[in-house]
């Protein structure tokens, strides 16, 4: 099913709207054009919406969020449900500001979200309401662990319940929760928390694989989530080989991912159901 | 000619103002470095004016577009036309929504244009006032064939008289026409479409051909055209070689221009008039 | 020392809130990373003394200066200074603009910096209150050699009298006064002003090293700037040995930081105190 997941992707070229944070909205918009999709980026509030009905999917991505487009985040997810679009959310640092975490709880209850991507601090702050994210990463009690996989898999569940949304955490281990059920996922490679938007190029990944496989929004996370992950370690093994560093890194990941195929895929995939 | 016109650019480093997206900024301001220019990025009303005065060239790209920065734009534009510095106008995603279609026309309504670079959709939006841009890519149904390079020519030029702009359509086939006649350039590769940036890229290196070689701005266009596309199929060779991917053919990209000189230029030029 | 100072920085993982620009603010977070630091953008008002609070260290860069975040640094400064965090300032392009010089003044009014770093155009623009800053670049006119370098150390430690900050110029020359005494720094490769940011970046890195080694700014300060010229001379290595370009020489400039221990930085350091 996966192998079908990626050829979709391939096939379709979906075109992916980005209200995304100017960091690393540069390599999201590359990665995106690695796994087959395509990437438009606006957020002002006079384009917002009618950029998003052009599109085939909606990523939404606080991570540098500033007042001016939180508006424009709304409009589009607003239309974007209108037209049936799967709609992204990347809570990126909630947690680490009132402004993040009340932003996030608007947006929450103003659209409604296909999938939500973070990493476990910054969703157990959609969850709980507040948290302890450490910047734009997991603080270390949070960490999920083969010890305390059960309770992260029961909140993602219960979150996802909450919301309607798919529930992805990332970290060592990958959880991808759609209220009833759960993937566990392990492929990635420690070497992706070295550079920055590892996270942020998952989330625009997701989009695409959503919006080319609208009959299964869970699957297609997945799909994407182990995808990401494999070009994590294929990344690795080349940058091993030449002895580079982390910045050579960041380009093997797009590279990877350029060049991924559905048997690389089938092979490489670490999952299962929990 | 265009051996001096390469060379002209190394020797004067033009300092080049960009009011450019933040998406492909950063590599905007690499590749203007790369063939011999010189960045800046300054888009508050409260400088735009003054920078540009410091400038030799003006590169207005509105590829993430934002009402903050529409009167910035326009400041800037009136002081380089005062100045007598070519600018140059990048519409990119004219025609995708009604936002970045009226700003195209108050820009060319304000500020004279040296040039205008565009896809083929893009620049039909321009010549018709309304388009069917699929994003930030052309539409298929516009694409420029052997088939209809007569038309795509001669709609070209019509838009050159009445803008009074050499205009530039970048596609498989380039066409840089400068009211009565064009030249047709067939540099490049697909791989081009494959990294995102490479027209904005394009864009300010035409704004660093223009303001080295003021004498003549349609083989200045031409010339930067030709280089850029040239450079698309050095990375090609590279990256094959490399057996890499996108992420690797962008950099190869950058580097290809930054290693150009005039002999591989005039060897490798694919250009014909019209 | 050098060798522990490299050493707290990798080990105390500092995180960085950094409000700078949009043209280099991806390779400044990922540069961050390299050295061992944690990087963390947020530039609204509403939050951005709030993520300051997280932070062990800030960093302000005027690089595309806008109105909407002059405010947000003067807050998130404040609240560095309450905290005694180190607060590093860029005045990119100081002296190109009105806007960009009275901002810097303003910054320097209602803020306290630790450090002060920019070329000499841009030092000079902040010791003479106005400048002759060509762009983003020094102007020809100001270059710091060994000729007038005693003048260079002369100002700068007047500069550091008068603000109370470590006050560094980069270029050919580096410079790292607090005072006093200054440090004469002669690693780094003339490629580094071949690509964008490597000033930001090495802002960046000492931001980290500040917040890591909070006994003595002043060293702290002088061993970012080493590390930095150091990797740009491996970099530089690796580039010629490739037969690479710029691009590729932004990536292996990144890669050295990742790479670097406290063995390199004391075979290669290349400092001197006057």
């Amino acid at each position: 099913m996966f192998r079908a997941m990626l050829e979709n992707v391939r096939k379709k070229t979906p075109l992916i709207h980005c209200i995304t944070n100017y960091v690393t909205v540069n390599d999201v918009a590359n990665m995106l054009l690695a796994c087959g999709g395509s990437p438009i980026m606006a957020d002002d509030i006079a384009e917002a919406a009618e950029i998003t009905g052009l599109c085939n999917g909606l990523v939404i991505n606080i991570g540098t969020l500033n007042t001016r487009t939180i508006d424009s985040m709304v409009a589009a997810g607003k239309r974007a449900n209108a037209l049936g679009h799967p709609v992204i959310l990347d809570p990126v640092g909630a947690g680490a500001s009132l402004f993040r975490t009340s932003t996030v709880f608007r947006l929450l209850d103003e659209v409604k979200f296909t999938v939500i991507r973070g990493n476990i601090s910054e969703i157990k702050t959609v969850y709980k309401g507040s948290g302890n994210t450490k910047g734009v990463d997991a603080d270390v009690s949070d960490i999920v662990t083969k010890e305390n996989l059960w309770e992260a898999i029961n909140f993602a569940n219960e979150l996802s319940r909450r919301t309607g949304a798919v529930i992805v955490i990332t970290g060592a281990i990958d959880i991808v929760a759609n209220g009833v059920n759960a993937y566990v996922i392990e492929n990635g490679h420690p070497m992706m928390s070295k550079i920055t938007g590892t996270g942020c190029m998952l989330t625009g990944v997701i989009g695409a694989f959503c919006a080319a496989n609208p009959d299964n929004y869970w699957d297609a996370a997945a799909c994407a989530v182990c995808s990401m992950g494999l070009c994590g370690e294929m990344a690795y093994e080349k940058m091993k080989l030449a002895e580079a560093g982390t910045s050579s890194y960041r380009m093997y990941l797009i590279d990877a991912m350029s060049g991924l195929n559905a048997d690389i895929l089938e092979r490489g995939k670490k999952i299962a159901s929990r």
